[in-house]
């Protein structure tokens, strides 16, 4: 992990560009840290640049107020990095299956499943080189988009200890199933009026995780619409949880 | 409204009991209200001997910890007032029904609409009677059940500016109906295993609901379920709509 650029921000928050191999990625800290402090794995679907400000938004929050730090990396096939064969295509049919109300969930399959695959290990490599950091000693949470990326880290890495899932993106029906695996406490959010995502399939999944604690925040309005206030409520779940 | 009793708590709320003509009610106050604080009203299904421990520690919550005033009051033929002409009646009808798997609709409606049709005066009279205190000077909050009762007072009494909703109770048609003309903001509170609850009929009066602001928070576990920490984020809830 090779810090590439770095900032102090008007709200003391230090923020760090770094590269993990080609693997851009931000990491921020609370202007104080006097103890190492536990960390938030801030998710998106892909395209740093352009979620950049939704993501700060979140993470200098998470830092400033709360004293969490918190990193986000870009996705595989998205940003600068080489995009990934076949997901294109998969976009493509995706929007005229969904167009023709034809079925999709081999298109989803086609689509997600190898990001899945091929993003999870990177954000467990990430975390490896994270926890490494003398001002980080987790615990560990998710939150963010992608759903399916947080619902693998959320069954297979022990080290996260609980997550916020933004559930705003298909779900392949494997991943459907590991969520049953999932034990560790939830919070999910869901944009009630979400055109790009399928309410009672979000319901569904809900009902699926096998968390003892978990607990849904279902908002008015559509996929960006996320309020304002979520932010702060996420934070004080992971407060619960992290701290 | 005749206080007829009142002591100092240990977190330094202070409780009084007060009637209200022959109803009986709770008052709490924060310890150092150097101005007059809004008014959240505690709602519940009936019996405030019963119910008293868990609606005084969200009263309490409220008052030390967001300097809000709370207020209950007992529910028509409930506790020590004089039970309702046909209320057992359509109780036994409701468990019968609900056994025997058979429609519930016309014996909900016996059930509650006369309740809400006795109750909303009641409590819109204890808001003429508690905003007279000079500690107290609004905005209102409602919150709690019988999510019936709060449907009406949301969508008739232009006092109330924002509602806290447990959806643990049978909704009649009408009351449905009038959950399209609310329109202030709402926080509803789902148990998803509620066994005394219709679980897709909340997630339909939730879609109903005219409020352009409305959050629904479901958690896992039954009816007396509902985690501590929905305590904080109903308080935070108000702070937002009521400070």
């Amino acid at each position: 992990m090779r810090v590439t650029s770095q900032q102090r921000l008007d709200d003391g928050v230090l923020e760090r560009e770094f590269t993990l191999g080609e693997i851009p990625g931000i990491l921020w800290t609370p202007a104080h840290a006097s103890a190492p402090a536990p960390l938030i794995l801030v998710g998106h679907p892909g395209g740093l640049h352009t979620m950049r400000p939704r993501l700060a938004g979140r993470a200098r929050y998470y830092a400033a107020e709360y004293g969490f730090t918190a990193a986000t990396l870009e996705l595989p096939g998205s940003g600068d990095r080489p995009r990934a064969a076949g997901a294109e295509q998969a976009r493509a049919d995706l929007r005229r299956a969904l167009e023709h109300g034809e079925p999709v969930d081999e298109i989803v399959d086609r689509l997600v499943l190898p990001l899945v695959e091929k993003a999870a290990p990177e954000w467990q490599a990430a975390l490896d080189a994270l926890l490494s950091l003398p001002e980080i000693d987790g615990p560990v949470g998710y939150e963010g988009g992608v759903i399916a990326i947080g619902i693998r880290l959320a069954a297979a890495e022990p080290r996260i200890s609980a997550a916020g899932l933004f559930a705003g993106s298909f779900v392949p029906a494997a991943l459907f199933q590991e969520a049953r695996q999932v034990t560790i406490p939830l919070q999910v959010l869901l944009q009630w009026d979400d055109a790009r995502n399928d309410r009672q399939s979000t319901l569904d999944l809900f009902d699926t995780f096998g968390s003892k604690e978990k607990t849904l925040h279902a908002n008015v309005g559509g996929h960006t619409g996320v309020p304002q206030f979520e932010t702060d409520a996420m934070a004080r779940f992971f407060a619960r949880h992290l701290s």
